[in-house]
């Protein structure tokens, strides 16, 4: 059993029927305990303990989040600004965050991040504008309703007679490897997406996949499903556009690594991807 | 252990590396192997065995989408029409469809329901054009890059000592009832979205939740990922706007409905529905 990664929990509860009662949200936003999410180079802002900011809500944010755990309502504006979706800035903003606040973290920055880059019907190209409390977008020049996307896409270990393949992508600090991972396809099954990634990252076919975890990941707007499959052999063929490197690592390795020891084979993800997470599950498995 | 569910299996390579190579999809297109889908009604055309039906490859049709079992480049022109997504109309055409042609009629009709509804960017409201083989089309005017949608759908069982909760949408056939499902969004889960939507469409809270297995549908574009729940209790609250019925049943209902018995309890999703798959997998489950 896995524990659940970074960004899964409750704390938001999303009101879905709410959505399509314009004036009942109206109701909500005059409500004294109405707040509104503050924002900061992009993302939601955090104060000192890792908690989100919160404003009173004006009664024009287009956003309604939802209720916390308080059962506030919560608003949201449409933040200015692209948090940087690789490399430090957001390892520095996770690391901040809390657990409990992470997932309306990521319900409002995915959100958000859809926004940010709908503004226009791609059937007609005219002007789109928020709708249903800022879970659609509608078109008044061709009817169209756009829902916000939720891009599935694959991680995963694969283990070959107990050691475990594991990739480094350029952009990874020095020395870190973590789980290939790849966009779900078109007319895919998540089995095969998992086992089509690891043929053409590594040039490993797999026997078995079996599901272990999913994570929200709001950079901009995936939907992590954690996976381990079966390897039928140990040669591989790098593919050097979409990896720096992959090697197959053993159980002690992977010990030391997560251990944080010195000299260890590899750095390991951060505890906020759900790749730690599948580290952490394959390490305590028998 | 499930058996895959239709639209899932090989049959497709898709030879993403090739998608970065204009010139070798060109090259491609004119190989005497090639080969262009037939279109009819908005979807893939079938054959009177349920095949696909094709013709010669033209050099012009924007989509690539990979080699068949024979090796055979695929490609497709842009096909006119809408397929009916719900109804009858979709019901008949699946019917007649072979399954092991079905992952391939899946992609394509999946990717081409996205290019039907993305002709324009979404962040400048410009026109785009079919780029990557047509896994992707491009803004020349704001160089955006937008890839096809895959929406994922949760879909699950939920039991109560040893009944099962299926609910009838108001477009099934008379008599129908079905695994309950949702679209998962964006900041959640997909065991968060299973409890969510328990939640909201039958008032049911949820303990454990188990993932099954995944199957493309590509009416229009998601990814159905079904689910088993164990629920806390049997008290239905009905989302009526939602579901036309909930209710609980027994094993011996689900055994005598999936065996088409006269009188059964339920008329059961047709075979190519994950619901169905899981339907068959509970009853087998000891």
């Amino acid at each position: 059993m896995m524990t659940p990664p970074f960004f899964v929990g409750p704390g938001l509860d999303r009101a879905d029927p709410l959505r399509a009662r314009p004036e009942a949200i109206a109701r909500l936003a005059s409500d004294p305990r109405a707040k509104a999410l503050a924002w900061a180079d992009g993302a939601p802002a955090l104060d000192e303990a890792g908690r989100l900011r919160w404003g009173p809500a004006g009664g024009d944010e287009p956003l309604f989040l939802g209720f916390d755990a308080d059962r506030s309502p919560c608003f949201s504006a449409l933040p200015q600004g692209q948090v940087e979706t690789t490399g430090s800035a957001r390892f520095q903003l996770l690391g901040q965050l809390g657990d409990t606040e992470a997932p309306l973290f990521a319900a409002a920055l995915s959100l958000a991040n859809w926004h940010r880059r709908h503004g226009f019907c791609s059937v007609c190209g005219d002007r789109t504008a928020p709708n249903r409390g800022g879970w659609s977008r509608a078109c008044a020049t061709c009817s169209a309703e756009h829902y916000p996307r939720v891009d599935p896409v694959v991680i995963m270990l694969a283990e070959h007679e107990g050691r475990l393949l594991l990739g480094r992508q350029p952009q990874y600090p020095e020395g870190r490897y973590s789980a290939l991972a790849g966009f779900v396809e078109p007319g895919e099954s998540l089995e095969g997406a998992v086992a089509r990634e690891l043929k053409e990252e590594a040039g490993i076919d797999v026997t078995g996949v079996t599901y272990l975890a999913s994570q929200p990941w709001p950079f901009p707007s995936s939907l992590m499903i954690g996976a381990f499959a079966r390897a039928e052999h140990d040669e591989l063929t790098i593919d050097r556009s979409e990896l720096d490197d992959a090697r197959w690592f053993t159980r002690a390795d992977v010990a030391a690594s997560l251990a944080g020891e010195e000299g260890a084979a590899f750095l390991p993800p951060p505890r906020f991807a759900i790749a730690r997470s599948l580290l952490d599950w394959w390490l305590a498995a028998a």
